[in-house]
């Protein structure tokens, strides 16, 4: 079957509000990429040697295409994941790609099939799609490909016009790879973000070897509350200087946040970083350090953003075998209004603050993230996150969203991805579902459409350099 | 830009479905306007002076502008919002319009600058959207106007087509304004609605007075149960003797209710009306409050209106330096199924009795709300309400309840507002969108087109009378 | 009014993709039915004599029609259903089916409407929309083709292109009308379905009583704890045998499972097993109940199909007044993430068992049960169910489960009905959204049409044979 990417695609099929959405994404469709969050790794462009094979580059790391495999039926030691007891897993790339080719009609719908046809006919010239019986020569196509230098990490950032991307490291992480970056002379703009969750969080069984670690690369002395807190500050600003950070991030697995006399969270942190503490010090620990984080977010002026709502690992038996982020991870039911009541009431009110906050939970889009972003200076709504970073999810997003928080409430589009080569794909249908939607609007003659052509501009591009300061 | 209504607005793009919208449209566009809830001030209609300047008229009671701005960073005290300690404020009219109109492209794709651009454009007269180079040309023409007899109170009343206005007042008020309408042969139908909540929830600071004061205003001993319960009844009487009120309403935190034996009642009264009680207690005697109320509009003939769900002031900063009603109130998840449970079981069976149901919790329409109202007799369900009082508000309340509760278990549109310039408006939008709705059965053959011109005219018109009993 | 049932009906107005849903429904037209969950009755087939009038067939049973006609005021007594006590109710079927056409109006834009209109037009050939005018005439038309042999349960059966029907049976029901079409040659095949609930639920008023019909059934000491475990392997082989059964069935309140040790489990069904069970231990041996099932559905090869989440009987004067199923239900908000955990860690990852999710929260479908599905091998997600049933809620199915768990997590159509008449038109509203939902995905260039053929087959046809082994 012939692999196309049509020049429609996305688009509403009735054809008026088409031909609007057409020139709408005309507008925006060649705008630089400004992607603000998430998960590439540093060392591609840091060192820009050439990608892994086919598998382990597309597949591999990918935790959508792990997912869907598994629940039909497909081993993940098949599809190349080691166990962590060393057991055995297939290693021939080769073998991985054809497996996945023949499950490839599992995607039809999801935005992976739609992701990776761009990656496969845009990237690599893929003139087929995939399936069981082409698997081999897709494959050699893109491995082949791969050895080329026009496809070394350096030269597709250039290619994919991208203006700037951000990675995320955890607290402890010593940014050589930014270092080098700032160092080298080349013109791509690869920055940091700063995620503190393993310094945060007392549920990580790691927890008080981090503290330690954390004190010895700040000079503080993290089991004092004030040292604690103090080494924040210092690796807030070395994130900034080394990694030219401009933003931090929290997974925590709710919003509680917590505002506590200053005596109180200071015996809170002296039972915590004691180790072994109770489930409820622990989630009162990271509600506490949320508003401890937009204190200083209210002070060095980077952004925070909060991906709250996760039971991560729900399936233990993957995840004692196989480790974190193999699919396994199912959202939760969220609250936003009486969870950040207390940080609201401390920094909610401050208009030079920017604090975005994700949710997993869609229910809360209209009852309550738009009414809470609609009111509340400091909060800005992110894009679609992960589960919901899809055509229909973004749908979903403006039609629940818009009416009560307006576009100027919103952050612009994260792709929040590993999967480097996906990026433009992810923004192209980022741009593409906000262009239908505005043009659904024009359609109606809910909005003007010289204003469409504005808000487009903003959506695609302008909120996202605001809402992270770049 | 020029500012159009165009004469399609609202109705699917698509052209069979706008065709038959356009003409559902025509059999209900000039129907009477039915408002049996809202908060307009009745003493606009008994003195009949001229509203106040453009900003004091448009913007600075409206809450929906004040929360946009206010969350872009927008100072209250700048849009002539005084603060409770006296502090400075802008004063100047037409400085806040011209604040307002430099930010009026926060307001694209919501449903304030639809309805904003109908109050210019088709009351005004307004050519252009508003914007900050035409803001004073706007304010003048605007303020001009406001002194001409033509846009007096009763004026746009007629002009408005509004057969009957219903107002809302609580318990404790007199009711002059109404008493006056009633004699001054002014052939306007301005009713009022009895809102008990200052004299039933233990949680108003003013408790314990209001208590005193209602019993002097009924002549009832108000600190005992059974005098309690006769006060409400003698003035539900006077409300509607003086008032014409048909309807009591009834806004409460959440959806509970209670149906007590006597004693339990008389003593949970006791302990409540002597002030102080804990919060179980003030939950509890709002809950039996509800049942109290329902029991009475058996009685008496009176619809009942329930609108729960909604964490007031949840912006401590604002409320202590603004006051109530600034923007700072935000939905909460909202259960009916268990909370409302034993108020149907006391009341729910009676086919004479309408109890409506509001929501801000959209999550309810499918699972709890229309399978309620699609089976209690006396329960109907309230238009999308605030937050949702939008088109694809409105949308989602069609979509979610229609299948389960029909349309004649649905109650016709409210305004609820006390923007009264924009009460065409909103009806105009809620027309619209209903006849889009149907206009899409019609065109996917799920209803035939008579059957849709009828429903569109219960949806328009007869619904509210009936369910008002107007 | 003529009644129509247009060829397009339920496909998307817009007229490409509307072309595009035609063709993909001609592919699916006329394929077999497959029923396998429903609540017809099997004595129909087995014995094989007329149906009861119209009344009786049509509007007495369909809880559906009854609550709808009773939140508006209409009498059950005046629908024909008896009153427990024996008082007077309509015994003539004419006066019953007057008095439902002349409520028909309150059907515009539910299912219920669409299937009632396919059954009159479709099946009996009725050329005008039914009102109070015609309802005689109709019910004449009915009344007279039901004692003709066209309309026997059997030649309906195959009329209908119906392939497989699954009926439900009780743990203590004999079988005895399946083991009589087993033998009685006739080529259709209806079949049963094991639903224990009655010998599950300690809240169940004959719990101690169904107990010991179990142990006199199956020979087993239901008594003891592995007694009672073994009784249910005996009945499910029983079910298998006789009455052909590939799956069985569980309606619990709420999703709850538990995994307890062995003693714990034991000392439980000890305590449950002697009557009057505290709440907690009611929900804690269905919860265990719950993995055991899975448990013998992995050993058996029965699918697992779990129905939660309803207020059963949620209006008590109804339920003492006229029993069960008379429209009082009321969906509950339901949580799986966690309620799920313990049976899902012990069997979520066996790739050989099915269990199928329903749901009457819609609330889950991105949130949780698309995650769960795309994620657990065991895992599939079952039709848009009851309230859901219907082409609004179809369509929020797709939109929601396509994009996390793709179209290979879910288990085809469910038609869950006991109206038997109205199967095909269920299938047929299915069939015609799934298409109008791929056409959508078609025209705008997400799926491609060879493939959306292939997918249509499946959502059709082949998914529900595989899920149901059947």
């Amino acid at each position: 079957m012939k692999l196309t990417l049509h020049p429609d695609r996305l688009f509403p099929a009735e054809e008026r509000t088409r031909r609007i959405a057409r020139g709408l994404h005309e507008g925006v469709r060649d705008l630089p990429i400004v992607s603000p969050h998430g998960h590439t790794d540093p060392a591609w462009f840091a060192l820009n040697e050439p990608f892994p094979d086919p598998a382990r580059l597309l597949i591999t790391p990918d935790h959508y295409v792990l997912r869907m495999l598994y629940s039909q039926g497909v081993r993940l030691e098949d599809m190349g994941i080691p166990p962590l007891d060393g057991g055995p897993h297939e290693e021939d790339g080769g073998a991985i790609f054809r497996l996945f080719a023949k499950h490839y009609h599992l995607f039809r719908g999801t935005p992976s099939r739609m992701w990776l046809d761009w990656v496969l006919g845009e990237v690599f010239g893929c003139e087929e799609v995939l399936e069981e019986a082409n698997a081999d020569g897709v494959y050699a196509l893109v491995d082949d490909a791969l050895r080329r230098p026009a496809f070394l990490p350096r030269s597709l950032y250039e290619r994919f016009g991208i203006e700037v991307l951000a990675t995320t490291e955890g607290a402890l992480d010593e940014l050589v790879h930014h270092r080098a970056l700032g160092e080298s002379g080349w013109k791509g703009r690869v920055i940091t973000t700063y995620r503190p969750d393993d310094v945060i969080d007392p549920d990580n069984s790691c927890f008080a070897a981090n503290l330690r670690r954390f004190g010895e690369l700040t000079g503080q002395d993290t089991l004092s509350w004030q040292g604690y807190l103090e080494a924040h500050r210092v690796r807030r600003a070395y994130f900034r200087e080394v990694g030219s950070a401009t933003a931090t991030d929290h997974g925590h697995p709710t919003t509680r946040t917590a505002n506590l006399p200053e005596a109180d969270a200071e015996a809170l942190f002296g039972r915590v970083s004691k180790g072994g503490s109770s489930k409820a010090d622990a989630e009162l620990f990271r509600a506490q350090m949320l508003t401890e984080m937009a204190r200083m977010s209210l002070a060095d002026g980077m952004t925070m953003q909060i991906h709250p709502g996760v039971a991560r690992s729900h399936n233990p038996a993957v995840a004692s075998r196989f480790g974190p982020d193999k699919g396994g991870d199912i959202p939760l039911q969220t609250d936003y209004v009486s969870a950040l009541a207390p940080l609201l009431a401390e920094v909610g009110n401050e208009p030079d603050l920017n604090i975005i906050l994700f949710t997993l939970d869609e229910d809360t889009y209209a009852r309550e993230l738009a009414p809470l972003a609609g009111h509340y200076p400091a909060l800005l709504l992110g894009p679609p996150w992960w589960f919901h970073d899809s055509p229909e999810g973004m749908r979903r997003f403006r039609e629940r969203t818009t009416e009560t928080a307006g576009f100027y409430n919103t952050a612009g589009f994260n792709d929040d991805t590993r999967a480097f080569l996906s990026i433009p794909a992810r923004h192209d249908v980022a741009r593409r579902m906000d262009c239908g939607w505005l043009a659904q609007l024009v359609a109606e003659h809910r909005l003007g459409e010289a204003e469409a052509h504005d808000v487009a501009r903003d959506l695609a591009y302008g909120l996202a350099k605001a809402a992270y300061r770049l």
